[in-house]
C-alpha cells in the first residue's frame, strides 16, 4: 500500500475564506472608506495562486503545527504581496496596464489610489499580525516576533525592487552575481519569511527544524524565481496572463540572460534536491511542503 | 519663587541623535542598498521640527517616565511622518515641488525611487520598534502593543489622505463635519498615535493617565491642524517653506474654509483648554507636554 498522494492545494478553501472574511470587515473592523476598501479587495482577492499562505500553512505543518495556526501570518504576508505588485506596477516603476488577466489597479482605479491603496495594505499586514495578539489568538511574544520577520522580508523585498529598477551598486560584478542577489531579494525574502513564519506558528517548532525549513525556503525560493524567469522567456502573453518578454524589453536581468536556459534548468533540478534534502530530514509532515515546493519549480504557467 | 521655564525642545539634540544613528547604520544594520540609505537620509533628516518624537517623549515624561524610553517609539512615528510625506508630494497626489525649503524627494531622486522609499521608510519603522525587543530594550509585549498602536495610527493617516484626496462618501454633508472627520484622521492619528505610544513606554502608566493623555492629544492635534490651515491661508510661501494659499487652488477643504477664520481662532481656544483641563489631571510632569501643546496651537510658521 502506498501513501495517498498529497495535493498541496487543499488548504486553498480556508486561506481564501480568511481572505475574504478581512476583506468584508475592513470598513467596521479597520475604518476603511468604501473606495478604498474596494481598491484593497480588487488587489487581494483577483486571481493569484496564494502561494505564500500555502507555504505558511504547509511549514506550519512541516514544523508539528495545525495548518490553520498560520492563517494570519498567510493573510498578513498576501497583503504584503499584494501591496508589492500594485506598487511595482505603477507607471515610475514597471508600468504595467495587466495584471493576472485583469487592469492593474492604477488602470482600474487611479494612480492615487493605487499608491494609497499600497501604503494601506503594507500597513494593514502589520494591524493583522498585531491584533491577533490582542484577540489571544497568538501571544504578544510571538505577534511580535511574527511581525518582525515579516517587516525582515518586506525590507528585502523592496530592496530587491531598488536594485532590479534603479540600478546595482556595482553594475559590474558577474551577471549570475547581481542576479542572484536581486532575485534572492525580491522574491526569495518574502517566501523565507512565509515558511519562517509558518512554522514560527507551530506550538513544537524546535530551532533544528526552523534551520532545515529556512535553508529550504531559500533554495525553493530561487527555484520559483529561475523557473518565473523561463516562462517569461518561454511563454506567451495570453498563457500568463500578463505582458511576457517584458524582462527582456526593460533590459532586467534574469537567470537566463545570465547563464542561459539549459543551465537554469539544472540549477532548478539542484535547487530541487537541496530543498528535498532539508525537507527529508524534517520527516512525513513535511510532505505537503515538499509537493508544494515541486510545484512551484516546475509549473509552466 | 516661580518655577523655572520649560523648554519643551530640549530632548531636540537627542531625538536627532537618534534619528542620524539610524540612518548611520540604514546599511550595516538594515540593509538598503546606497541610493536608498541616501533617498531615506534625505527625507529623514530634513529640516523638521519632530514634533511627533517631541510629543511622544513629553507624554513619556507625563506618565512618569524617562523621556528617553520613548526614543524608539519617537524614530519610528517620524519615519511614519516622513514616509507619508514623501507619498503625499508625488505628482498623482499634491504634486509639491518643493517641502521645507527643499525639493521634495521625487524632484531630488527620482518618482519610482520616492514611492520605493516611502514604502521603505513605512516597513522599517516596524522593524525598528520591534528590533528594540529583540534587543530587549523593551519587553516583546510590549513592543507588541506599541506597533499595533503604530498600525493604527498610519491606517487612520492614508484613510484621511484617501478622503482628503480623492474625496469624501458624503460630499453633501456639512463642511465642517467633513473637514474635521479629515483632520481627525490625517494629522490627528499620528499625533494620539505619539502621545499614547509615549505613554505606554513609562512603566508607571496607568489607564486613567493615557485616558487624560489621549483626550489631550486629541485636542492638541485638531488645534495643531487649524492653526497650519490658517498659516496656509495667511502666510507667505517665503514663511513657510513651501507653497501656500495651495489647499484653497486644490479646493481641500480647511478649517477656515468651512468657518471662518474667526471661528477657527475661538475653536483654538477652546481646543486649548481642554487640553489643559485633561494634562492638568496629570499634575506638574505634564508641563513640557502643556508647554509643547501650546507652541503647536500658536505658531506662526
Amino acid at each position: 500500500m502506498t501513501a495517498p498522494a498529497i495535493n498541496p492545494l487543499d488548504p486553498l478553501p480556508e486561506i481564501d475564506a480568511a481572505l475574504r472574511r478581512l476583506t468584508a470587515t475592513l470598513g467596521p473592523d479597520f475604518g476603511l472608506p468604501p473606495s478604498l476598501a474596494d481598491a484593497v479587495t480588487y488587489a487581494l482577492l483577483g486571481p493569484g495562486k496564494r502561494i505564500r499562505p500555502l507555504l505558511a500553512w504547509h511549514a506550519c505543518v512541516a514544523a508539528g503545527g495545525e495548518g490553520a495556526r498560520s492563517l494570519p501570518s498567510g493573510v498578513a504576508i498576501e497583503l504584503v504581496h499584494a501591496f508589492s505588485l500594485v506598487h511595482d506596477d505603477l507607471p515610475a516603476l514597471d508600468n504595467d496596464d495587466m495584471r493576472r488577466g485583469r487592469p492593474t489597479l492604477h488602470r482600474h482605479t487611479s494612480e492615487a489610489m493605487a499608491i494609497l491603496a499600497g501604503d494601506e495594505m503594507l500597513t494593514l499586514a502589520f494591524r493583522v499580525l498585531l491584533r491577533q495578539a490582542g484577540a489571544a489568538q497568538l501571544s504578544p511574544s510571538l505577534a511580535a516576533s511574527l511581525a518582525d520577520e515579516l517587516a525582515r522580508g518586506t525590507l528585502a523585498m523592496i530592496h530587491g525592487q531598488v536594485l532590479d529598477t534603479l540600478g546595482v551598486p556595482d553594475p559590474s560584478a558577474p551577471a549570475l552575481e547581481i542576479v542572484r542577489l536581486i532575485h534572492e531579494q525580491k522574491t526569495g525574502a518574502l517566501i523565507r519569511a512565509a515558511v519562517r513564519m509558518g512554522a514560527m506558528c507551530s506550538d513544537s517548532v524546535t530551532e533544528d527544524s526552523l534551520t532545515h525549513l529556512t535553508a529550504a525556503a531559500e533554495a525553493m525560493g530561487l527555484a520559483f524565481q529561475i523557473a518565473d524567469d523561463l516562462l517569461d522567456v518561454e511563454s506567451s502573453a495570453e498563457e500568463v496572463g500578463k505582458a511576457t518578454g517584458k524582462d527582456a524589453a526593460l533590459g532586467k536581468r534574469t537567470y537566463p540572460g545570465a547563464i542561459g536556459a539549459e543551465a537554469c534548468r539544472a540549477e532548478i533540478q539542484r535547487l530541487r534536491a537541496v530543498t528535498a534534502q532539508h525537507l527529508g530530514a524534517l520527516g512525513p509532515g513535511a510532505a505537503g511542503l515538499a509537493a508544494l515546493s515541486d510545484q512551484l519549480a516546475t509549473r509552466t504557467k
